[in-house]
């Protein structure tokens, strides 16, 4: 291809810019709108949460244009405000999407960045989409540039590599050549933040809110003629270098455009940390096959290393942090038969049930699992041993979620805030998206009734 | 002292809380004074220039409450886009003041986001003067805790420490307790960021801008009751560890409130790259003595190795790269008698004389030099050598710019925004700031006349 011979830089840049939505593959475009749907749930599923609402309590003091739309609260704001809401709103349930490769969770940085700028442009569907899609491959690229390295040294993903999905995302929305990309790239990448030391506090969300804010400013101060350096990723002090110990830049530019990452994107059915999903579903199992919460003496999981590494905290006072307990998610998922959000809150955290049956599981590393992998055996009052292996995850490429299971997902998140009837209409618009010639429809659908951060 | 069993981040959240400016050190409210005269001159000799001209427009565009003013131009726009243009603003020239032992320009940073949060919350000038005193100071610890590692790497100080810098200045003047301090402080590790990639271009001003509204965001955020981590500077996965190979998280607490920081900051005499100083300051020797650029033959220097790294530039095409190049700053000092912003510009870089002169300058790396040292050997047309060696360059703490030199610096770059008459009165008000019971009149005589970005 001809990008054979440009730097990762320029040739993503110069990807994003000839890239047109006639040039994505079927598949690409229906993932995309898979992702859009699951993260209109998942931020209409946060509307009146705390980090959003403070979020957005500050963006009113700060005034702005009324360039676009808040999602679910309503607010006519300027572009990068919204992006900054929308963001954390689409990760603070943790719920959003999952690149399950590098752990980026890419739609919410992208579409909270896309969404806003889309409807301030008058953007068609088509045109989300193809935003989506080229945000989504160019975070996810650069992910991979760096991965394992600076994800294992402390680095957010959804942050740092965040950054990118939503300036290229704006990229593309605004029209930008592969001249002023190579700009917007260049500021996302001296932008890119986010320390996992924040995992459990509010300043997670931030991280994707302010990718998402930040890819707009750069994409946006690029395309009035702000400069960047011209090998902003892979320079002697870019990205790359500076944000990890080893890197591969090439895995930018390998099969651009030949072979697209989102087919390795997950969509989570459970409401917190992805590396407990494939535990969540031992106890699922478990709970399937008849295993009662109180006959259970002990559960001793064999799980992947990062479960314990994220999610080994054991002594949870707060539905957040139970997101962040693998203990804490098998406990819950046996007794209530579910991990959405509704099952991370601080009252279930406080029941004396969960917090007893959670010191009963056991959970130790084995570096032999995969990340989707996790088998348990669960000791009963009676002596019995039952054994459970779970080898993908459900949600993750090699068990994904059906279409089916993705709207159910939806309406349980989107329902109480914008009623049953409007959150069927969003899921048809969503499915028939490439037909829609403005996104004002579909913003105004989204507007949730009756809440209020003030 | 009290704070010796706190870890960093909460010692230096407790040290900005609780420090009154009546505890101020004298020689620190006058340093402090004298930061923010030079930051006003730095700040209004760039009005008109691209990049603050560029960030402006985006703010106009994205519209915001009229809480504060951007220097020199005169925009009411919410705190912390007045932070983001006044931190280009005040860097976009390279002629900030440096924190000499990590290269932190602790002051656009920290006054940028002071001034504008300060003017909307009707603070007086000893307010400013105590943030001032502690954003330095917060940030030149942080900066001492990871130096020099983490700038080796390849951080641009002024973008991460930078952040940590507007974030504890802003958090004294809203008066957040230590507790808030704390998430303010994290809120701001969490989103440091700058890569040394980006000098030569117009994104190494933009760190300056973004550390100071990113500063603002998160302790506004964080007096709004916006979490995060309780040790995000020192934790396992906090900006330390993430962000810098070694570091020496005792820096920050050593002595803190004992030994000030800005008692090893310097004022630039000349508008360029920090490490290029010494060097010019041998070639503004060789002119005094009748030394005439037309005899001279070569020049051979030997400098400090991180010279070269950042200023080793030799083919320089436009003013912006002239700073990064030590040829060409002693080039124009032997042919202009000054290297003052307008020795910077597109016009000078492209003179014959100059390029020619610059390519007779031949730097080598000596690691035996102090950052603050050069030689020069300068071989001339009839056979003669002559020898110059500068110990401590003009504007070190060795070797401090005179209260009189900073005043002429200052009124060399704001009278042609301000005129001479409002000049002298911005120096009167900054000499005497103590008794200032508000920015407003400060703020008003910063407007420069006639400049538009539009």
């Amino acid at each position: 291809m001809r990008n054979e011979k440009l730097g990762p830089t320029a040739a993503l840049a110069e990807f994003i810019a000839s890239t047109t939505y006639a040039r994505l593959p079927e598949f690409v475009v229906r993932e995309s709108k898979r992702c859009i749907l699951d993260f209109l749930g998942v931020a209409l599923g946060a509307v009146g949460t705390a980090a959003p609402n403070i979020a957005l309590e500050e963006v009113r003091a700060a005034g702005g244009n009324p360039q676009a739309t808040v999602l679910g609260y309503g607010d006519r704001v300027a572009v990068a405000q919204a992006a900054l809401v929308d963001g954390i709103l689409s990760h603070v349930l943790d719920f959003d999407d999952t690149h399950v490769v590098t752990i980026l969770h890419g739609s919410a940085p992208t579409l909270s960045a896309a969404l806003p700028l889309g409807e301030w442009r008058g953007a068609s569907g088509r045109d989300l989409i193809l935003a989506h899609a080229l945000g989504f491959e160019a975070g996810a690229r650069v992910s991979l540039a760096v991965w394992p390295d600076h994800y294992d040294v402390g680095w957010h993903m959804t942050g740092t590599a965040g950054t990118i999905c939503a300036a290229a995302a704006v990229a593309s929305l605004l029209g930008l050549g592969a001249d002023r990309t190579v700009h917007a790239l260049g500021l996302a990448a001296t932008q890119a933040a986010g320390h996992r030391e924040q995992f459990g506090a509010m300043a997670k969300s931030f991280h994707a809110g302010k990718a998402a804010a930040n890819g707009v400013l750069a994409a946006q101060l690029a395309a009035r003629g702000y400069t960047a350096a011209p090998e902003s990723l892979e320079g002697r002090r870019g990205l790359f270098h500076v944000m990890s110990a080893r890197s591969d830049p090439e895995a930018v530019t390998r099969e651009l455009g030949e072979r697209w990452e989102i087919a390795r994107n997950g969509f989570k059915p459970f409401a917190c940390g992805v590396v407990t999903h494939p535990a969540i579903d031992v106890a699922r199992r478990l709970r399937e096959r008849g295993v009662a919460a109180d006959e259970i003496e002990r559960i001793d999981l064999r799980v992947h290393p990062l479960v314990l590494e994220l999610c080994g905290k054991r002594d949870v006072a707060t539905g957040l942090e139970g997101k962040f307990s693998v203990s804490y998610c098998v406990a819950v998922m046996l007794l209530e038969g579910a991990a959405r959000h509704r099952q991370f809150t601080d009252d279930l955290a406080a029941r004396t049930d969960v917090r007893e049956l959670a010191r009963k599981v056991h959970a130790v590393a084995d570096a032999g699992m995969a990340s989707t992998e996790a088998v348990g055996v669960c000791a009963l009052g009676d002596g019995r041993e039952v054994t459970e292996h779970v080898a993908a995850a459900t949600g993750t490429p090699g068990n994904p979620i059906s279409d089916d299971e993705l709207r159910a997902k939806f309406l349980d998140l989107a329902a109480p805030q914008v009623g049953a009837a409007v959150g069927e209409e969003i899921v048809d618009l969503v499915e028939h998206l490439e037909s829609a010639a403005s996104l004002a429809p579909l913003v105004a659908l989204t507007e949730a009734r009756g809440v209020s951060a003030a």
